[in-house]
């Protein structure tokens, strides 16, 4: 067995409902989710079962063609037109994990320069371990769903057959089932 | 027992496989996803583990505040500066369901008066029943998962218990599997 995290949808959604619950009894209301593409795309939508507000969908490249990190992230798709709506908005910034950091602080700056009332970020892993990036100071509220040590997190979308990768997550998950923080 | 049609997460993946299959076999090569929001977003990030391609997101609203259908659809989000790009481009139009149609004919204009060089259009379930938009004629791949009767489809992004969604979608599955088309 590899040291991979392999993780089913169905804990993927708890997870998030877990984040609503967090974000909920913080108090904190925002007017509008943007999410990081590519990973941030299914867990945002997973959250608007929970936090009903429109979503805005960004995307950014962090990897080359040979998969090695860029010097820094590339738009793909950025909000454009909408971003001039994002002033004076309590802005609900998703991604799926917070790694090296690199691209949460990309995205938490760019979204700042609007003039948002607030900007808050929420992932459903945190990994424990050295960070390129930094949150910025101006973010007052990060929600994190579990804190992960430094491993390679399977995700089910990324599977190429969701039958054996939800098998292995299942069977882990009954041994050592993971703890949500925060 | 409803007449809801309850899915998986994991069905829904297979299913998303199935259509990749599809698209391979038929040979077309898109060039871009443009998932439709917010019921694209999902099955779209699927489908690029099959089929690489970057994520275009556009987010369409077609009902309003009080849950009735508009008029026409209303853009949350759009793909402004890249959907220059567009210009001479193969692209794969995705969302979850082929329902009235009116959401999908209004993507597929939209993406045309870009002048791609091909859009066709993929979908997780196509229902049987009267549609209100049509496909138009420059459409000439379409790619469906599943044909379904005209039920109300519970998807399990929109689940608040995911756990007793996918139990009853899982017992349903055993007794009666989807089956494929095209």
């Amino acid at each position: 067995m590899s040291d991979k995290l392999y993780l089913s949808y169905r804990q993927i959604h708890r997870t998030v409902k877990s984040i609503a619950r967090q974000i909920e009894r913080d108090g904190f209301d925002p007017d509008v989710i943007v999410a990081i593409g590519t990973g941030g795309f299914i867990p945002a939508r997973i959250l608007k079962t929970y936090i009903d507000r429109p979503i805005l969908m960004v995307g950014i490249r962090a990897y080359d063609e040979n998969n090695q990190l860029t010097e820094r992230p590339q738009k793909i798709q950025w909000i454009d037109e909408v971003e001039k709506k994002l002033t004076g908005k309590k802005i609900l910034l998703v991604d799926e994990v917070d790694d090296t950091r690199t691209t949460l602080e990309y995205c938490l700056n760019e979204l700042h320069s609007h003039r948002p009332a607030e900007t808050a970020v929420a992932v459903l892993h945190r990994k424990r371990k050295e960070k390129r990036g930094v949150i910025p100071d101006f973010v007052k509220r990060y929600f994190a769903g579990i804190e992960v040590d430094d491993v390679w997190i399977a995700y089910p979308w990324d599977a190429e057959d969701i039958d054996a990768h939800c098998d292995i997550a299942d069977a882990r998950d009954r041994l050592a089932p993971p703890q949500g923080i925060g």
